[in-house]
């Protein structure tokens, strides 16, 4: 999608360059648009650890480049570590997953590294286009899979554009599951974009998602850039706005969804689909199928990541002089905790928009859209 | 309750001084512990609308002090506006009335005190000396309603208690319905004030509460003062903790209650509501009687204010060097809004904690206790 005015995606190479691969960082945005350049193993886990990038499409995307990297340092160090190859890409893709634990897509992508990898051990040359070959298809998968789970959106969105007669559609979203979530589209912001591209009037109830603010910088910078209309809104408003009849729909993403259909999200996704609930409001998931855990049937059973107090005493924003600035919110001495997901019961939820369809958000309605690998 | 160590209200008088009020501006908490003195009923309108004070009670006693020095300015202005003392009265409490719609406390303290003034007109002193005993009256009524509502609320937690074997109570609140949102105990933080005192082990869970993050910045700050144990969360939080048994019930207060038990509160509470619900955790209100509104039925009713969308882009803290600073979140041509308020059904509420004991969210549960005035 568009950074001023300009088609991006949100990880890329650029043709001739082998030894590295580009992200937005996006930790300062909206304030600052940023390029960094990652080169090793290390790097890719460093900017998915500190979130330079993050979204569990994007995750796995920048795993499967970090484990395209450790086949370039094979090369280099080749020497020292030819071994035992297989157990430096172990020890490779342990770096990769150990960064952050809810996103399922993670191990999804590594896994899928470490089986072409293994395949083609013995002949350097070969481990590097295979790995690269998987990154590219991965990153380009991507795209076609959030395309696709757009126009089954669109779908659901000009069912309600008809009923509304032509009316504004007013969309609620938690988090950033956006194209900067993955590398273009989005999972749940996809169906906006091509809504907005065939022209249907929308508009997007952006949740701030504290404590990182994920909504109110990421996807209300990137809704923003597309001239798609928003509003941002504290995460405690959802609730009201669904009891004044001022919300369409929810769309949200999942970073891992379990084959009977609970979904982790970002922290507060189930409290926005329980006031879906009461107020008959239609919840929807939006999600590749690389984020079904067909091992885990119990939302109970995802591991929760729980990450720095810091990150809910302190903010950062731009001060009066324009200069990016981190304040501390709370007293000294208060303790802080901060959970980064939660999980949405499957019967909370009207239906998971995938690459292949929409299906029931429960084990029958995955299986008639999905196998297990 | 305590400040550094020192019992305080959250506004007095001096003794020997009758032309002036005194407030703690709540603005630059934590960070800054500030007095303001209010001498007219602009002063005291401004410091409601702009918040130096909040929290339905407080507003309520604020409002009455601002007629008293209404009474005040009537001697000094006294050959100008005599002619129509009355409506001299009528403007100063409509000046405090119009200043925000949601808190039913505000027109109760402007009802009582339009009563007693009239009753006083035509002898100066006279007017004078019942508008400052009617302030000085809801002053100290607050106070002993508070206590009261504390002991009633005191039996659940040591109900709890008991049940948990003398383990720690988890209690989730939302915004501030504190100290400071009264002249003292709070409302909703009564009952853990009398329980800490009571040797029973309590732990708050402080919802931040955006976006003027009262939870973070004003409970947190009084429960420190207290020693009580506590942990800030973002908002998004609660149902997580709810879904894995580490809550074991919410008390929030209400800036005004229906007299069939609706309950209006700072936004974000009926999400809370409805995970509490959800969860079988025990969802209280409590409130002193001026907070129901005994002439709406329907929570839907009930007046909604929306504050400045400033609230919700930009954010204020402490920077590096110490010095409070403000921040914009938000990209620079992203919409807000910001509503101040929900509505939470009764259906959800599990009792209410009042002044002369527990009832249920319902007409008959009310008026078991009180009677329309």
């Amino acid at each position: 999608m568009k950074v001023n005015g300009q088609a991006h995606h949100s990880i890329w190479m650029k043709e001739g360059e082998t030894d590295r691969v580009y992200i937005i960082d996006q930790r300062p945005l909206p304030h600052e648009f940023k390029v960094l350049s990652l080169r090793t193993v290390e790097d890719c886990a460093r900017a998915i650890k500190e979130m330079w990038v993050r979204g569990a499409p994007l995750i796995g995307a920048t795993a499967a480049f970090g484990m395209y990297l450790a086949t370039q340092a094979v090369e280099r160090q080749n020497h020292s570590i030819a071994a035992d190859v297989d157990a430096y890409y172990q020890r490779a893709a342990k770096i990769l997953l150990k960064t952050r634990p809810t996103a399922v897509n993670l191990q999804w992508a590594l896994k899928k590294q470490l089986h072409i990898i293994k395949q083609a051990v013995a002949v350097l040359e070969t481990e590097q286009q295979y790995a690269l070959r998987t990154a590219l298809s991965i990153h380009a998968g991507d795209i076609a899979t959030n395309h696709s789970i757009g126009k089954y959106g669109l779908d659901i969105l000009k069912a309600i554009s008809e009923k509304k007669k032509g009316d504004t559609i007013h969309i609620l979203t938690h988090c950033n599951a956006g194209w900067l979530a993955t590398v273009d589209y989005g999972t749940a912001t996809a169906p906006i974009y091509l809504a907005h591209q065939a022209g249907i009037k929308v508009h997007v109830w952006v949740d701030e998602t504290r404590p990182r603010n994920q909504g109110a910088r990421i996807t209300a910078w990137e809704l923003g850039q597309e001239g798609i209309p928003h509003t941002v809104i504290a995460d405690n408003v959802g609730g009201h706005l669904m009891q004044q009849g001022m919300v369409d729909i929810c769309i949200v993403g999942t970073d891992r969804t379990t084959y009977k259909g609970d979904v982790a999200n970002k922290i507060g996704t189930y409290l926005k689909a329980l006031a879906a609930k009461d107020n008959g409001v239609p919840f929807y998931v939006a999600l590749p199928s690389s984020t079904i855990d067909w091992e885990i049937a119990n939302g109970k059973d995802i591991p929760i990541e729980q990450r720095s107090a810091e990150e809910v005493t302190h903010i950062q924003g731009l001060d009066k002089h324009g200069v990016l600035t981190q304040v501390r919110l709370t007293p000294a001495n208060s303790k802080a905790v901060n959970y980064g997901f939660d999980v949405t019961p499957a019967h909370l939820v009207s239906g998971l928009i995938t690459e292949r369809g929409v299906c029931a958000a429960s084990e029958e309605g995955i299986r008639q859209l999905f196998r297990p690998v």
